[in-house]
């Protein structure tokens, strides 16, 4: 079933309204929402009421509810059918350094570039311009059928560029006004800035800090050098055995309950022809350097990893110090993927790491927090039927992919709602969100639009 | 040879003598010789000025002689016989923090202690208390026989404490005046507080600084991590690798050259009954951790090392941040022993990492100097008569040991002058040497100028 049998005239009052949802765009992006400095509290306040009135408008009943730091919006619409939940973020990015902006980054802009016209303003991108694509696309069908598109609420919070504090509290305390069938998020990007996408896939984060000690104080490596043991040293041992020759890791029970693609998901990937050379060609790379037996989005979507993100010990000024150091540390995570326990694998590495110590070491660790990774049920049909309608919309067959990172409102979602998400977004790699001069393209932010409606087309009602 | 049939009377006066012997070193101990604080300089003079007029007492034929930076002090004696030179340093270091001395630096005091009497002042034993014994050796054989002990040199430096930036130098355009059949040196200490030593191999030094880089920027681990090389990683397998599983270092040719000791030597130190339980247990350990297949002592003097001197990449700061990092860096510092050669192992090394490299990894090296590892020629018959000497007094068999660190005037001696070095001092493992409430024991001030005049009565002349 869909919304409208001919969604023509939806999609035509989309372009025809244009100038105008850019100007509705510009005046949100006007208002400095800076969510991490107090100094914008007052801004944050007035972005959401903006979007109370720009809801309502719609014919949403909306309204803030206020959180110990910015307020949620809230709004809904009832309706028969599939309750679809929206979520996005209306506030932004800090603008230092000032000097690399080259305007007023509160003062947004359409500029033509050689790619084509972009919006410029800080939170052009990252989420305002993502955001206000859905609550387009409701506009052009209420202007069309007189009627908002489902059985909607619209969610959006104020606090996510400053780690949502509040946001758990407050799904927990509004669970059951919140608990839609199905949510979708919008704040990711295009696959290759072209191709549309579904993140289906995320990957979870698990955090330890290590500390080794041998001697009991620093040593002078004249003296001591040679008969007492180097913390260093160990530690160097210890991470150097984290991976084997492969590049697997090999943490006891690492890749426990870890699956294979499905036969339908490798297709999907291998039709996107990454290009790994590119990606990695970016950053000076040439070749993926991770398990060698698998592919490099298998490396960076699906597969489990384990960095060390940092590592300090002895002497690390200027010149030369000839110290025996008494301790040595490190900082290292875990990129974890669907079937993966994080708990089960913190301890696991723990018991490793104390195995291996030699005499006269000790160590202590740190935890450092553990998600979960995020798998979607692209079971659900409404997934395939979204991604049938951004293929439409994009000329391009739409992919579900994988996202290296977390995303942490998605796992919220299923861990505190029960409510898998489907994450759509129209951001491209270089629109430079949490850097200067952030931009968002025109045709992200109309194709978006546009996209939005196709896909409540075939999922809403 | 000796210098007097009958040694009894000089070390009668020396006991006599002592308590005026303490007041001359408290006075030298008034001035505030830091040499590296430019405030000081004045007092530096002083100190060189002081020593001077108690050479020429003592019927030395002294001066001060100017450098760039601190005065030397040479006095000679000339006499029939073997040339012999003595080293010492006249400038101390720094004193703070000021806070935790018990008293001020430069207001010397005799005091009380469980262990005995013990001179408490800044240079107390490092190096003014120690230099000390050997001029009022000299002094009470010129109150018994009427003449200085033998064909002597005294060279005091006055920058040793701040990197002796104008020693080699004045020693290259003084080198007929300073070069001796034999130097003496005395700025080393006990063996395990209370067994005279001579030091006759001494460890050199070789320093690197290695710096590994992968990708051209920090990365996002959550997008780049499995894909991207990570030198954190790299550098923990290079320096995991610098060792077997035995602790024999890997670099390509490092024992080339490297002897085993002699069986005399080795005797000699078996018999010094090294309590490795005592000196590991001090700070905190309790298992050798060097050559399985070797002692403790050879670990520490005879034994070539690699350590790791400090290590950082990444981020280190508090929290966690998942940074997939661009560099990473290490100190490493190799202890050499005679027969190697420090320039052959440096490009060994670099070699070894570089063919260790893999996709996408550069290196980069940076050497923070490098110097041999100095043996006493012992078939010298001096060495053998010194041993006699020191036995005697201390009722201990004197022994032959190594040091693991380097003394740099040692090495100079050899390079520049071409001239052995005997390194015998009186100093305590609690002395404080460098930190507050440094001491200098009675026992070894007293002791230490008795056997100076039982050495050089077998040396001299």
């Amino acid at each position: 079933m869909t919304l409208t049998a001919d969604i023509t005239p939806v999609l035509d009052t989309i372009d025809a309204d244009l100038p105008q949802a850019l100007e509705r765009l510009m005046a949100l992006l006007r208002i400095p929402s800076i969510s991490t400095d107090p100094a914008y509290k007052a801004d944050c306040a007035r972005a959401a009421d903006w979007l109370v009135a720009e809801l309502t408008d719609l014919g949403f009943t909306a309204s803030t509810r206020a959180t110990p730091g910015h307020p949620m919006v809230v709004a809904r619409h009832e309706a028969p059918g599939k309750h679809i939940l929206f979520y996005g973020h209306y506030d932004v990015q800090p603008v230092d350094p000032l000097s690399l902006w080259d305007r007023d980054p509160f003062d947004p802009e359409i500029q033509e570039t050689p790619k084509g016209k972009v919006i410029r303003a800080r939170g052009a991108s990252d989420d305002k311009g993502q955001l206000m694509t859905f609550l387009e696309a409701c506009r052009a069908y209420k202007a069309v059928t007189g009627s908002l598109p489902g059985n909607l609420t619209i969610f959006l919070e104020g606090e996510e560029e400053s780690g949502s504090p509040s946001l758990v509290p407050f799904m927990q305390e509004n669970a059951p006004e919140l608990s839609a069938d199905l949510a979708l998020i919008c704040d990711t990007g295009l696959f290759a800035d072209k191709q549309p996408a579904i993140v289906t896939m995320l990957r979870g984060l698990l955090g330890e800090e290590i500390t080794l000690k041998g001697p009991n104080k620093d040593l002078h490596s004249g003296m001591y050098g040679g008969a007492a043991i180097n913390p260093i040293r160990v530690l160097s041992r210890i991470i150097a055995g984290l991976h084997d020759d492969s590049g697997r890791i090999t943490v006891p029970g690492f890749y426990d309950g870890v699956e294979e693609l499905s036969e339908d998901m490798r297709a999907q990937w291998q039709a996107l022809a990454f290009d790994h050379a590119h990606f990695l060609g970016e950053v000076g790379l040439s070749v993926p350097a991770g398990e060698q037996d698998r592919t490099p989005l298998e490396m960076i979507w699906s597969r489990p990893t384990c960095e060390v993100n940092g590592i300090w010990g002895g002497y690390t000024g200027d010149g030369f110090k000839t110290v025996l150091p008494s301790e040595a540390h490190a900082k290292i995570s875990f990129r974890l993927v669907p079937g993966q326990n994080p708990d089960a694998i913190r301890e696991a590495f723990r018991a490793q790491i104390t195995a291996q110590l030699p005499a006269d070491c000790s160590v202590s660790f740190h935890g450092h927090g553990a998600s979960r990774a995020g798998q979607m049920s692209v079971t659900d049909p409404a997934f395939e039927a979204a991604r049938g309608a951004l293929s439409e919309e994009w000329g391009l067959p739409a992919a579900f992919v994988g996202c290296g990172g977390s995303i942490p409102i998605a796992g919220h979602f299923k861990t505190v709602l029960n409510m898998d998400a489907m994450l759509i977004g129209f951001g491209k790699d270089d629109d430079q969100i949490h850097s200067p001069n952030e931009k968002y393209d025109v045709e992200s932010f109309h194709k978006g639009i546009r996209s939005w409606a196709r896909v409540l087309n075939r999922i809403a009602g």
